[in-house]
């Protein structure tokens, strides 16, 4: 690809300063690993965070030496993409709680010289963003030229524009929604009971026990991935596609939707971490800016200033645009600067990983103007 | 309940003859559990048979002596009901591959005198059907008034409308599909592997071993919950209302929809074998009646002579009223008496088993025409 950025490093910094949590905890010693691409300017306004979302990380663009796989969001940031590093200083943080080197359950507390595992505190978007404050003073960013992210990552835009409105010009909230449905949270709770009941959890102390709850992150993974994709692009991508030429009347995998779900699975349950998967879903479930303000999303919006773009994508389910609408018209209502951009696309709530041309401009647009 | 039928009580027959299955193996000694509400006229042409879904049985009315729970389809089986036992003779029974009396995976073999297990042949709604004629030929049934479910059952509705052109009045399909999407049977594989996956299924053996997949099974009900209440069912009987009134900062069940999974969750597994579960989400999967016809519906329809009532639930999203209509359109296209009836009802796929109005005045208007 030429317009790629080519091959990437993390960075790895521990942040000065303790963190209080809405739960209550204090966090210290925050390791925070991270990306970025492009450059900073002299007075640091042309900077860009970008945010990620449930099993994502800092690896959004460009790709490490010896691997072939590109960052998630590499089809929108690079030199001429839509986050144009060209022009733009992008820097994407591993959240704090992943499981990718930023401090997280994985990780050893170093008080006490064990994995936190299941003893990492709950912690919520609005920590996240309060974390990645952190990063921007480490970083000399006073004021964000944009922050950016789809689905989870689009909640802590928003957090962001909430929260800090000084330090934010312009957020990008994509495939996102103001608060997760009955519906979702039912999703997020059977995935969860998936992990916990897996006799390899252990309580949340399987890497002390050196045992993996495999199969609980892998059934949480192919639940997730039904709510990725639309049932559109499921039907076009599978339909009812037989493996083989003839029902076997048994329980192998045979239509093509099943090896797919099992494939997904089998690779993310090696590679994620089962209590970061816990608290992921956990953060979402939180979600709700307006509980705050008596469930009123216009006042919990009342002191943002920074210019939004909502983003949503017609054949996702996960997040609808008529959630992505609820963000829309709160804002209208408390009179605040906002573009809104629904874009026709098959991949349902994935279609945001996607270059769609529409969507590529509209984000385009926004950023640059 | 004034209109209900009171006291019912189970019958156990083992029909003669052998069973060719669609997979190739053949059963004997077919021991089939079922249910009758209502009087047999005297030219046997009041007969209505009702077949049950994934999880249903053969006890769809009134109650067992000293048992408060009534049957699945209480709400419309009964004197006066929608399916009116004054008139009719309703026969409910436990398919094949059940367990709840009938053959099936917790069976014994009474060749070798061990379970079935695993070894319990995979059936199919053709199967069914032809189990459910050996069983009208001995309750000497010649033809029935009508053929009626709902989901899976009005799969069987449907095939019974095929097979046995001659030996069916009216066939009402109701909340089903012509055969399932790549979503459902996403579901369907991701509750098959949450079972298989258990270690306590022990590849299908857990009764020679005395274990049990509760816990696969528990997950299988969880998401198939979810497929059966609509988002806005969801929304209205739970939305993010929490149990206790703060959140808790942990992994407890803390809002109501996530009890209400688990609850449900934890009576199915009580009480379900996860053999049978296993096979009926492979029944369902298997379902596909254009199949042999080359993909095309409307041939496969050529041969119906009953008159078809159709009917679907605008909030029924597991099986959408687009896929009832694609039923009737087959029918229509090749020219068959068929009436589409599109129910507004809230509870989502779960309409099915309730007595909505329009959906009681439809259905006894067409049984007794």
């Amino acid at each position: 690809m030429n317009d790629s950025l080519g091959i990437v490093e993390a960075i790895k910094v521990t942040l000065e300063g303790s963190l209080e949590l809405e739960c209550g905890k204090t966090l210290k010693n925050l390791d925070v690993v991270y990306e970025t691409y492009g450059d900073l300017n002299s007075d640091a306004s042309n900077a860009i965070l970008v945010c990620h979302a449930l099993s994502g990380n800092h690896h959004a663009a460009g790709r490490y030496e010896g691997e072939k796989k590109f960052g998630w969001w590499d089809s929108l940031i690079g030199p001429g993409k839509a986050i144009d590093t060209n022009r733009f200083f992008v820097v994407c943080p591993n959240n704090i709680g992943g499981c990718h080197g930023s401090i997280g359950p994985s990780s050893r507390n170093i008080e006490t010289g064990e994995f936190f595992g299941p003893d990492f505190p709950i912690i919520t978007v609005k920590d996240w963003v309060k974390s990645q404050a952190m990063l921007s003073d480490y970083l000399g960013i006073n004021q964000w030229h944009a922050v950016v992210g789809g689905s989870l990552g689009g909640m802590q835009a928003l957090e962001w524009s909430r929260l800090f409105p000084k330090r934010i010009k312009k957020a990008g909230v994509i495939a996102a929604a103001p608060k997760l449905s009955a519906q979702n949270i039912a999703f997020n709770e059977v995935a969860r009971q998936a992990i916990i009941k897996d006799p390899d959890f252990q309580g949340g102390r399987y890497l002390d026990k050196e045992t993996y709850p495999k199969q609980g992150l892998r059934l949480a993974r192919m639940i997730g991935h039904i709510t990725y994709l639309s049932e559109e692009a499921m039907r076009s991508k599978f339909g009812r596609e037989l493996k083989e030429e003839k029902l076997n009347f048994g329980f192998d995998a045979e239509f093509e939707i099943e090896s797919y779900l099992r494939y997904q699975g089998d690779i993310f349950s090696e590679s994620f971490d089962a209590n970061t998967y816990l608290l992921m879903t956990k953060i979402l479930d939180y979600f709700d800016p307006a509980n705050e303000f008596n469930g009123n999303l216009s006042d919990a919006f009342r002191e943002i200033e920074a210019q939004l773009l909502i983003v949503s994508f017609s054949t996702d389910w996960r997040f609808a645009p008529e959630r992505s609408r609820e963000i829309v018209n709160a804002l209208i209502e408390a009179k605040k600067n906002v573009s809104y951009l629904e874009i026709n696309s098959p991949h349902g709530h994935d279609s945001f990983l996607f270059a769609n041309s529409d969507y590529v401009k509209g984000l385009t647009s926004f950023l640059e103007n």
